[in-house]
């Protein structure tokens, strides 16, 4: 049954609502697609029902094409399960928590991964059940700290997560591969544009994992790719380690240099008062960092770590995360600092860092540090820095670690490429979660020589409303939305004009033409609206075939609008079925 | 794709599940449909996936049909508009609470009112956007407090809630009555026995309003019904005023009857002490007793009632708090007597009993009790009752109250038949709830004459996830669960029997042949199996057609077996695909 616009429950709004952020999101918005109930939370109007409805089959269809059986289990949950693997606690604010009336803990679930593992294990006993791959689709929730860029990141949204059960390596490395060719299948068929990049698997736990991130400026997510196929997350990225260069640098030397604790005061000061000798001039790059913070280990025990980077880079956060996981970063305080007479803030250097030297604080190289390389550091003395420490020659360290900003223009760990950073979005995500959960809750079989064997699982998700918000973010224009054939409302918006009885009678039966040949048809058939405002519905709901009905009946033809292209074009009346099945034969590879 | 018995996500059970009550319910876990994760909390597996997205299908269908759009609101609610119409407080330990991080209170939607209020208030300004009817089927949430009898009860299931509005009552009837044709086509596809009660809107406010109860004596809601048709919730029933008849009783007498507080000791004193003059035994149904409540009404004050029915009748206290309601019912305590010294404890009459007597306690008669009518009932005064007190002559009350129980062979509202009882599960339920919502959060629209008027709405639900507990506990055997056609995981159970690579070979070809007529197949293609087990699986998961390949195939033919009946006869191999199509056809009305 065609959508009408004269009763679909729909109110276009000429404005931007005031709290979206996000182009597209504004045009989901104003276009009647979603509704903001509270902060991360989204209410679907008919017309965006019609577009979830269809990422849903195309996930579904994709799911149940590798074997995936589909499943629903509560969003509701008991503590107990999460509180086997930790997650009652790893996940802090960003899990709902609640009490039942007696008074019994429950979550909402994030994810469920605990919940398979277990009915899995309730349900098989031998090697001969698996393998097994499950999925639902589902509603989540995560208490996000900063729910914005409106159903890119809601508090309650809905999820395709999948789990996959095998014997051994060999059967996740299978399956992993089955839902990565799955997940390509999909997100081609979404209409977005995409990377898969090598993911830290952070959290989750787990070894081999890899990210499907939509390119978009408004990503949380920062990532690298090269000009060859290569990409990766930040965190995931292993930067060559600088290769060995032969010393050329004359002896160290400790200079005076008041007043110079950051890096850029150093830079000035040393330019002014200890010029170099070849002409350049010194460079922030010229300068080694060097940054202590605390980790804080699982056991509640603190450790300080000092990182050596060049002075023109800082620590990244994340990567630097990534590293020392399951440890937390945290700041090395004025506290601290007292603790640790030997280090003078602001003048900090190799002389004291290291687990054999004054201070016993365990110091790690960024790999930019490379073996020969002559640096300008801190000389452990309030107002000195040394010149010409080289590595190698003039201090060693413990160790190397992954840490330093990446940059545009870094070496590819590729090899035979340049780096470039770009912004995404998650869409998808594929782990190899191995036997973690399982080994914690107890999941074995028996395998084939009757030896009880612990299950390898997999872990597999896609953002269902999320790719809602990101195909809108990618197809849009000043208008209003451009939905690509796959996901859009109906295939076609039929635009009757005027005033004239002739155009919606001949209009009704157009409609109903489209539609006995399986055509979606939004009809916008209100009678005492304009066709300028018509018109400018029509663009902001963004179907990617137009038709509009008006004058040309006498000559009896009718318009076509490309929404894309805004090309126009009149046809015959008994042509247009026809025509409308082309646009969609030839726009849609996935029919 | 055909599901495969060796893949499919399965283990039936042989035993009965533990913590499962209800014959249904236990095969849907014996079968492998549903699984328990807490108390009222399920989890769905693949066949459960089958046969719960057929419901859905339906309940789509038919609410498409009367031109119901769809919608989804969150779950995970803001607590402000349900403490704006005080359904925060009302609902009491019934509704699941929460707080987000920032400490702001939520809640898991029991339903949607509120929202559905709120957003047509948000978007729409004029009698011209109306008539609208909205639905959704979504995850609801109710902290019961036996979450007992399966997926009939549950804590978190799924619901399709609809909420109409219209500018007047002629409007909302009209919707009203289309969601009630909606609802019986509803329930006649899905295929289990139903009444249609008239029924007390309790809690949600609101005037007309109808059940649609599954009979069946798992059903926690007693109803009435006559041979006529009618058919009501015991909280709505009316029974008739007992017509008034000549008094023919003597003069009222004070007697002695110690030690009688209850209806059976005064009934032996009278019979035996006091015996009736006209060879009749004394009955409880010839005493007036006299039962006392409080009263407390939504601003706190408390009040006493007194009602005076039949001895031989308790008081039913649904009908009378749906009777008193807002106002709810407490016990009257010692303490309360101690308040209300002229109430003599188990002798108490209406010497006293009225707003102008004595202990000036409002005293309503239920309707059984008829003018002219002699009673033996408490005088006030420990040890005394009063013999031949008539009605009218006597004594009168303050008016009547609808609270005694109704029993089997009580005659009927409709006026000419008798009323039987029985037990119902509430599947749906459709309400006019009129202006109640709307007033309170200020839906209103501009009408013909630009006058603002509040909107009216009618709320209607049907119980999804209910029904295919329903449909189960109507639909089984001995041997297992017996699907109706409409919702059966698949339309056929074809078995391959024996160790014959044939057998299996063929099966493969029939179930391809089958599938691409569009029947789906579940295909039990399991090697090392025995029949037996597979015979006794296919019992158990209750496909209503089950195909048997096995020894037959030397001579061409095959076994069909209808599930229900028992029945089995053989067909040629090329006759199959004609036979099922056939067997479809006959007992599937819907399709």
């Amino acid at each position: 049954m065609a959508m009408r616009m004269s009763t679909l429950f729909l109110r276009t709004l000429r404005e931007d609502p005031a709290d979206a952020e996000l182009p597209g999101h504004k045009l989901l918005v104003r276009a009647g697609y979603v509704r903001r109930v509270a902060p991360g939370i989204y209410t679907w109007l008919p017309l965006g029902m019609r577009v979830l409805a269809k990422v849903e089959a195309i996930v579904r269809e994709e799911m149940d094409r590798i074997g995936s059986q589909e499943v629903k289990f509560p969003a509701l949950l008991p503590r107990e399960p999460y509180e086997v693997t930790n997650r009652w606690t790893e996940y802090g604010e960003n899990l709902f928590r609640l009490t039942d009336r007696k008074d019994a803990d429950m979550l909402l679930g994030p994810t469920h991964e605990e919940m398979f593992c277990l009915t899995v294990k309730d349900m098989y006993s031998s090697y001969k059940d698996l393998p097994l791959a499950l999925y639902q689709i589902q509603n989540k929730y995560r208490d996000e700290a900063r729910p914005r860029a409106g159903i890119l990141r809601g508090r309650e949204f809905i999820m395709k997560d999948s789990y996959s059960f095998d014997v051994d390596s060999a059967g996740l490395q299978k399956a992993y591969d089955a839902h990565r060719e799955a997940y390509i299948r999909i997100f081609n068929r979404l209409g977005f544009e995409y990377v898969i990049v090598h993911a830290d698997s952070g959290a989750m736990g787990g070894s081999a994992s890899e990210e499907f991130l939509a390119v978009s400026e408004y990503g949380e997510d920062t990532f690298v790719r090269d000009e060859h196929g290569y990409a990766a997350n930040v965190e995931a990225v292993e930067v060559p380690q600088a290769p060995a260069v032969e010393v050329t640098a004359g002896p160290a030397h400790v200079e005076d240099t008041p007043n110079t604790p950051t890096i850029d005061t150093l830079v000035a000061a040393l330019n002014e008062r200890h010029p170099r000798t070849d002409g350049r001039s010194w460079t922030g790059a010229d300068t080694l960092k060097n940054v202590i913070v605390m980790l804080v280990h699982p056991d509640g025990t603190r450790e300080p770590l000092a990182i050596g980077l060049p002075g023109d880079r800082e620590v990244d956060a994340k990567r630097l995360e990534a590293k020392v996981a399951p440890a937390e970063v945290e700041a090395f305080e004025e506290k601290d600092f007292a603790a640790y007479p030997m280090l003078a803030k602001g003048y900090i250097g190799p002389g004291v860092l290291g687990s054999e030297k004054a201070s016993g604080i365990r110091y790690l190289l960024d790999p930019l540090v490379g073996e020969g390389s002559a640096w300008v550091t801190g000389a452990d003395e309030h107002g000195k820095h040394v010149i010409d420490l080289v590595h190698g020659r003039d201090f060693t360290a413990d160790g190397t670690i992954q840490a330093a900003e990446l940059r545009e223009g870094d070496v590819s760990p590729s090899g035979n490429g340049t780096l470039h950073l770009a912004r995404g979005i998650e869409m998808g995500h594929i782990f190899q979660l191995g036997t973690k959960y399982a080994e914690a809750l107890g999941l074995k079989v028996l395998d084939e020589n009757g030896k009880l064997v612990t299950v390898t699982m997999g872990s597999y998700g896609v953002g269902v409303t999320r790719a809602v918000g990101v195909i809108a973010e990618d197809n849009l224009d000043d208008s209003g939305l451009i939905w690509p054939r796959n996901v859009s409302p109906a295939d076609v918006h039929l635009v009757a004009t005027g005033k004239d009885e002739e155009v919606f009678v001949k209009s009704e039966e157009l409609v109903n033409t489209l539609e006995a040949a399986g055509i979606e048809v939004l009809f916008d058939d209100r009678r005492k609206v304009s066709p300028g405002v018509k018109f400018k519905d029509a663009e902001l709901i963004g179907v990617p075939t137009i038709v509009i009905v008006g004058k040309g009946l006498a000559d009896g033809v009718v318009e076509i609008k490309d929404r894309r292209s805004g090309e126009r074009r009149e046809v015959a009346l008994d042509a247009l079925l026809a025509e409308v099945q082309r646009e969609i034969a030839d726009h849609d590879d996935a029919r």
